[in-house]
Parts: structure tokens; sequence; C-alpha cells
């Protein structure tokens, strides 16, 4: 048995992977950065909060979430890759956070300062053009979300997993992990018809649930069941 | 008995109005314009079109309206000052209208050119910081309809009369004309419902309702009421 060597990228390096830039560019764009792990539950930043940081994904996932008379409302969920907060920084006036940022699951982020990010990203065009792609997926995914409602199980979960599982940035080392109480909790089902919905995908190999982690089979049958 | 005149004003000049720029660079910023009329109900652009305009709404309203299993889902309704198209056209890849563009009432509108975007709005410091401040409304108005789902009719509609009329555009000559079978469509409730809660908020002197017009009187007890 030979076992295989893996080297675990640094916070830059997985940053270079996620932005695709020249490493003196990276270094230009990181300036004053943090690096954050945090755990599963973990809350970063706290609902109401003032927004003084571009917060970049490495690893894991992150939800803004909402309480709202005792109840959760999932406003966004942010995969690796992902970025949160490029928006309120745009905006001209100060901004806060709608909800409190929250680990879902054991994560790694990177914390770019304000002042780094109005300087150094908006104002490349490379970068810009990632920053607007973001906002326009994040739009597209709560559009998404008003139709959801009257959309079958099947058919949510085929857009979940999509969202979050066929990303070409979803590599061994990115790749995020979901619990099916976490996806039940993402789609507002109980836990007991998500495990059914998944096993019924697992069954007809669209998906194969690998030491919890999920890997998508079957891209373009999950696409027609998700329009 | 004095009669007042009232000089309507051109689109260019409600444009000017709008962004608030010199009318030099108006002239750039609306190079190759249209203007269009549109009829109550009238489509602009159908769902699943190219996105070749940048949309400014000068008077009326428009929704962005997807037709699912023979029911409406309202993605964005757009007032008077809105944009719509930014996001789409910022976007580095083709892009493709998420909905039906419709008219809710008669409406005037200004298309620009994508190219002309491109070129002239997107590179002026002062346009970018507007168009920036209308694409976090439009993700925080999203954000805001994830929760409304568990709110009373009172709390829905205040937020609906603070989106639409509390605007420092709503000027006489741009002041939208909502029906109250409108508002409900776009609230998901029945007519009645929203009659009987316009009626409580008359008799509070939240509001008045002067010829089709709704006025607000008391902005701060409908902000207390939407939170």
């Amino acid at each position: 048995m030979t076992t295989e060597m893996k080297l675990p990228l640094s916070p830059l390096g997985k940053l270079e992977m996620i932005l695709n830039v020249p490493r003196k560019k990276l270094l230009d764009l990181t300036k004053d950065y943090k690096f954050k792990v945090l755990k599963k539950g973990e809350i970063l930043f706290k609902h109401g909060s003032e927004v003084n940081d571009l917060i970049i994904i490495l690893k894991g996932n992150l939800r803004i979430v909402k309480l709202l008379d005792g109840r959760e409302i999932n406003l966004t969920l942010l995969n690796s890759g992902d970025i949160a907060g490029a928006i309120l920084l745009n905006s001209s006036s100060q901004s806060f956070y709608p909800g409190d940022i929250q680990s879902i699951n054991k994560s790694e982020i990177i914390l770019i300062p304000k002042n780094v990010y109005h300087t150094c990203w908006i104002n490349d065009p490379d970068i810009y053009a990632k920053i607007q792609n973001h906002i326009q997926k994040r739009i597209t995914y709560l559009h998404e979300d008003k139709s959801s409602q009257i959309y079958s199980i099947e058919k949510k979960l085929a857009i979940f997993l999509l969202r979050h599982f066929s990303e070409s940035l979803t590599k061994k080392d990115l790749a995020p992990i979901f619990t099916k109480r976490e996806i039940a909790s993402a789609l507002g089902a109980r836990t007991e018809t998500i495990i059914r919905a998944m096993k019924i995908f697992e069954k007809k190999q669209l998906i194969k649930i690998e030491r919890k982690e999920i890997i998508l089979l079957d891209i373009n049958k999950l696409k027609s069941l998700s329009v």
C-alpha cells in the first residue's frame, strides 16, 4: 500500500488558486490580511456590526443568518471560493451585516481590510470582474430562492447540490462538507425528507457519498432536475 | 381661481433629476439612448432574452416577473429612479433576463445601450457609486423578502410603502401609482386583506390616499412597524 503524500496548501496558496492571479499581485491584494480558522457554529461577525473587511472563504461554509422570532432565516450560504462583504463595502455609506456571519462547519477564511479592498481590489479590472460575477451569482441565487417555495424537494436538492458541489473549485482540499441536517435546514425541509431524497439520488447514480463528502456523478441529469 | 402651470419634464430632464449630474455629463451618459412609454401590463423584454441595455425608470413601475407552473413570481419591483440590468451588464459573460420585464402601470423608461454603459457609466466614479448603491438596495430588499414570509400583513405593507413611497424622488411628477390589487399581488396577499390594512393605516394617519396616490404621513411610525 502506498501512502499518498498530501501537502496542505497555505492560506495564500489557496487564495492564489481561488483568484488565479500572479504572486506579485496576490501580495498587493493581501496587504494586512488576517487568516482565521473558524469552529463549527462559530460567529465571525454579529448581525448589525459594521462591515470593515472583505471576507474570502478558503475552506468550509459560512452562512449569513438572521434570527427572527426564534426562527433562523438563511439569507445566504457561502462556499469555499466565495466572497462576502463586497457589495456592502462598495456602497458609499457605512454598512452593517444584515445577519450573523456564522461558520457552518470548520472553515478557513481570509479577511482583507476595507482600505486595501478599496485601493487594490476595486481598481483592478480582473478582480473587479470577478467580484461582479460573485454579486451576479448572489442575486441569481436570491431570485431562485424566491421561486423555490413552490419547487419539489428533488428540484430544491438538485439546485442545492449544483450550487455547492459543481464548482471547479471543489478540488479535494476545498470540497465542502454538509451534514444532511445542515442541508435540511438550508432548504427548510425535515432531515428525514433530505435523507430519503439523497438515497433516491444515490440509487439513480446522480451522486455518491464518500466519507461524508458528496460527489456529483451526473451533473447534466441534476441540471435537468433543477430547471 | 388660479390655474397652476405645470410644465412636464422632458425625458432627459427627468434623468438629470434622477442622476443629479451636470448637463454636459448627462449628454455623454445618454449617447444613443432610447425613450419609451410603456402601457400598463406591457412587456419590455421577455424572460431569457439577452440583456443589451441599461434600463432607467423615469416614471411608473416595472417588475421582473417569472412565470412558473402558472404562478407569477415577482422577482423585483422597480420604482421611478431605479435602474435594471446593471448587474447583468457588469458581468463578463453574456446575460439574459431572469424573468419578463413588465410595466405595472403606464411607465416611461430610458434605455442606454450596453457599449455606452461600459464606456461612460462604469468608468465614472460618481455614477459607479450610484449603481453600487442600487445593487446594494436590491440585495437588501431580496434579503428582506426572504424574512418576510413570517411577517404580519401590517409589517409587510409598511415595508412596501416605505420602499416605494418614501424616496426623495417621489416628487409629484414621479410618484408611483399602485392599485390595491397590485400591492396585494406584490405581497402575496388577497386584495381584501390589503384594502382592510390600508384602511387601518389611513385611520391611524400613517398614510393618506389622494386620487389613487398614496402619501406617507408618518414615516417614523411606518419605520417602527417595518422592523
